[in-house]
């Protein structure tokens, strides 16, 4: 297909380069600056717009990969087309590109950084379209990418969303505060990395609720209270270790 | 050596396998209930206890693998014994086991649960003890079991400990939480399970604070409020979502 891509970010990025592999045709990059366009341009053999003026009009597909709260600035801006135009986000519905002939979402449900190589095989891609002709076209074209495509409403989509937010952008916070909590120990992050992979690991085997362990899922209170006494004066570490150590213990009752 | 495992939780199961595997002897394992120590020693090869009467005093080494509260228990009701005496726990102070001539900590760095197969190689092993040579003989064990071995203070191993509450169980019930959200959604817990191994993988190589993604760590209020709009009616993820994101928030300033 030929594919304009809207957006040089993190998704943008890796899924430009994902469709390029496929031997999809990126056509044109466009971002708001010229130089982001150019980078991602370059690598994918395509031409860099800043201006949506500009758009080619008879590509097959747009893909618009721009934070969230600028996509309905993007779809105001840009020109008409025959094309099929969809956006990649988890929490934005289908409606807001209803003034397009085609259109639909396309979600790569990953934690994307630029840095970070990404195999796209295993990543579930969440489709949905206005037709079904649109529908089957979506849903082919991510089994261009992974072995894992599905279709899912915007509801259904919006929930994935907010579960990816504790499970990969929560979780991940969590491990930025067990580092903070080592700070001044003189012991280093990396002494955590076999309890992060393990720990992830469980959870591929067995159910959270079966995984879960520590003082909160032994109510242990004896050793809550000490870490509780410790974090005295980190006042945000403390308020966070007591609302999810009460959680954990509710969960469990 | 000739050890004596007093538990047989998670910890002791596990412990007490990767010591007998690296040939070392264990001559009994202690539990208050018979069933649950006869399952062990079995394994073990190793003779049945439920009365700390019964322990054998000449061992080289007794290892006490019990919830962090019955650790003060166990040592009131244990005979005295020369040989090394050490807890495997991360939150209580080698001084517990001050009673002994010969003392330390043993402690493993791991999340357990018994149905989980591990690899003790690449788990970190904490140790402390009362005497340089005890410190020594500990740390000779743990090269028996890990490349990773490393001397700590009760100080260090407690500031561990919290650091792990975070990155381990605090995370499990994330993942949790995120099943939680799924549920109402007939989408399965699976399809984040891509989600959750990059993002674990990322932090191998980035630091959390880079690693960060959604819309927390770009201040996207427009998708925050939706969430929490979404979430209306569950109280408890609505509250921890709120705390998360402005913690993260915060840590971005």
């Amino acid at each position: 297909m030929d594919i304009v891509l809207i957006g040089s970010g993190n998704v943008a990025s890796h899924l430009g380069t994902a469709l390029h592999h496929a031997n999809h045709h990126i056509v044109q990059v466009y971002s708001r600056k010229q130089s982001n366009a150019l980078e991602l341009a370059e690598q994918l053999n395509a031409e860099a717009i800043s201006d949506l003026a500009n758009l080619l009009p008879t590509a097959d597909l747009y893909v618009i990969s721009v934070k969230d709260d600028v996509i309905t600035q993007v779809v105001e801006q840009m020109p008409e087309t025959k094309g099929l135009v969809v956006h990649t986000a988890g929490s934005v519905s289908v409606d807001v590109l209803s003034r397009y002939k085609n259109y639909g979402v396309f979600y790569p449900f990953q934690t994307f950084i630029k840095s970070a190589h990404l195999q796209f095989d295993n990543i579930p891609i969440l489709v949905e379209a206005n037709t079904e002709k649109n529908t089957s076209t979506l849903l082919k074209l991510g089994k261009d990418l992974s072995g894992k495509v599905l279709r899912a409403s915007s509801e259904q989509r919006g929930a994935l969303h907010i579960s990816a937010v504790f499970a990969c952008n929560f979780v991940n916070h969590m491990y930025r505060l067990g580092e903070d909590v080592l700070k001044d120990s003189g012991l280093p992050f990396e002494l955590l990395h076999p309890l992060i992979k393990e720990t992830a690991n469980k959870v591929m085997k067995f159910s959270p609720s079966v995984a879960q362990t520590g003082p909160a899922s032994r109510n242990d209170q004896q050793i809550i209270q000490k870490h509780l006494k410790q974090l005295e004066g980190q006042h945000e570490l403390a308020q966070i270790y007591e609302l999810l150590t009460n959680s954990i213990i509710k969960f469990n009752q």
